[in-house]
């Protein structure tokens, strides 16, 4: 079975309360323990890019991971990234990256919440980077979006199709 | 977007801690709060076939799963099943369904545990059935067993293609 | 037995997470929701005063705090509040209420974020007001202050006694 | 700041979820997680006196109990206890503690299950353990039953007073 590398870039996914400041903050990653707690035994190979708010990320981020996503001998690929600018970065490397399927995910609610999407957008996932074509896409709401049709919807916290009657 | 068809026949996905006897039971599914907690908006029917602990599964009851998944319009179906006899329920589908995609999935701890694997297993399979061709299969642990190929290893409480070396 | 009336008045323990905007923000209390799941049967009254961030807190705020347990025919009264000035609404409480045994308790940890000492210290706050003396004291890391000697050490997040060797 | 004693017993409080088995088992005691996330600053020794279900509880078990407790330096105690013998065991340290406070508490559901009324518990136990005259007493629901005047309705899951209308 082949190994899927995970690329963490941070999001909402990653943050956590700070009872101090009261503030969201990032510490660490969470997917191994999400991993862990989803009993997941799909061989994966998990690195920390960057823990940042994906409204804060910068060109020069974005080009840090297409250049880590050409550079991997690994073919199946999915990134935590934050929602608000993960259609930029989907953009970035669907024209960037040929022949591998890379599947980008993030959450709307922080995983040390108790009460987020992130466990479930993690295995849906995990499940379309295993079985999709090569192609960049985002799985968002249980679905997968190729990069060049999705967009957030900030009113609804949700993603669609650009175009598609909200 | 063609409308995914989600049957429920219980197990440990569903089950709750009964504070007076001390035991789990059944009271009602919890697919609709975990696609809600999950934010996902791929159309879904959901339909309670039974609420049974997997090991209590009759010949019957996998007779009556059988003759709603052949007939119902549906062409994509997730069931959500206890784990002990998932393989011997799949082998009846495999068997005598034809030109469906069926994934089975449950869970190892209960939702309403807290730190249920369910919510990443439902995640799997939500996308599993939206990807494969036509067939029976097995979503645990992140990964996607065709049902000729999958037994539970109950020492370890794993999925494991048989042959494997455990 | 008496009935303990509880006042509402905001503070972190009330807070919940917007998805949307990614900030904190009051809905309404979840007092009721934590003494349901505390299984608690102490009869109690529960009435919202306010939901307010204690650093947003006025000082016609305080008045209202006051004058409400002032007026109250009950002589046990719990006040949920935000941490940052608990102590200042108890200094209003202590020179201004005469005969009440008054306990006020907070969290540091929003009660929707699962990790949460809310119904910690909303337990000790019931067993306190229960048993001490008429007087206004702060339930806060499972200890009891006089309302006279009670800070929060903001750099640590926790209650003492000024004075006391941090 | 007189340091408290507790003394942990087992009972449903510290149960945990076995996945193989899918039965309740014990591990290990979580009074120590449980102070730290109420943020507990009371200064407490924790010991592990036995981790058994209270069913299982045995006479020889409630004297090791007594012994301890008489044989303790500490004034104040706490004991968690499975809650279907809590009221036995209150009644043997009854008849023979004197000139300490000891208050005995559970849970009806594992604090491991998330939705657990230990943490709300163990806060009005440590709490009424502070304030309260010698004597030996059973803090659930949020309140406090001298050890004579306690008994669990197994019906509904409270414990009350006998001879009260239920």
């Amino acid at each position: 079975m082949l190994t899927i590398r995970i690329f963490v870039t941070g999001g909402t996914f990653d943050k956590e309360y700070n009872e101090i400041s009261g503030e969201l903050f990032f510490k660490q990653t969470h997917v191994a323990d999400m991993l862990r707690l989803g009993r997941c035994r799909v061989p994966v190979d998990v690195e920390t890019l960057m823990l940042v708010d994906s409204l804060q990320m910068a060109g020069t981020d974005r080009q840090l991971i297409l250049r880590r996503c050409v550079q991997s001998h690994h073919t199946r690929i999915v990134i935590t990234h934050g929602t608000d600018t993960i259609d930029q970065t989907a953009a970035v490397l669907g024209e960037g990256v040929m022949g591998k399927t890379i599947v980008l995910t993030g959450a709307m609610v922080p995983y040390t919440f108790g009460s987020s999407d992130g466990m479930f957008n993690l295995g849906t996932a995990l499940a379309f980077v295993q079985t999709l074509q090569p192609g960049v896409y985002v799985a968002m709401n249980g679905m997968c979006f190729p990069w060049h049709s999705v967009r957030k919807n900030r009113r609804l916290g949700i993603f669609e199709t650009p175009g598609e009657p909200g």
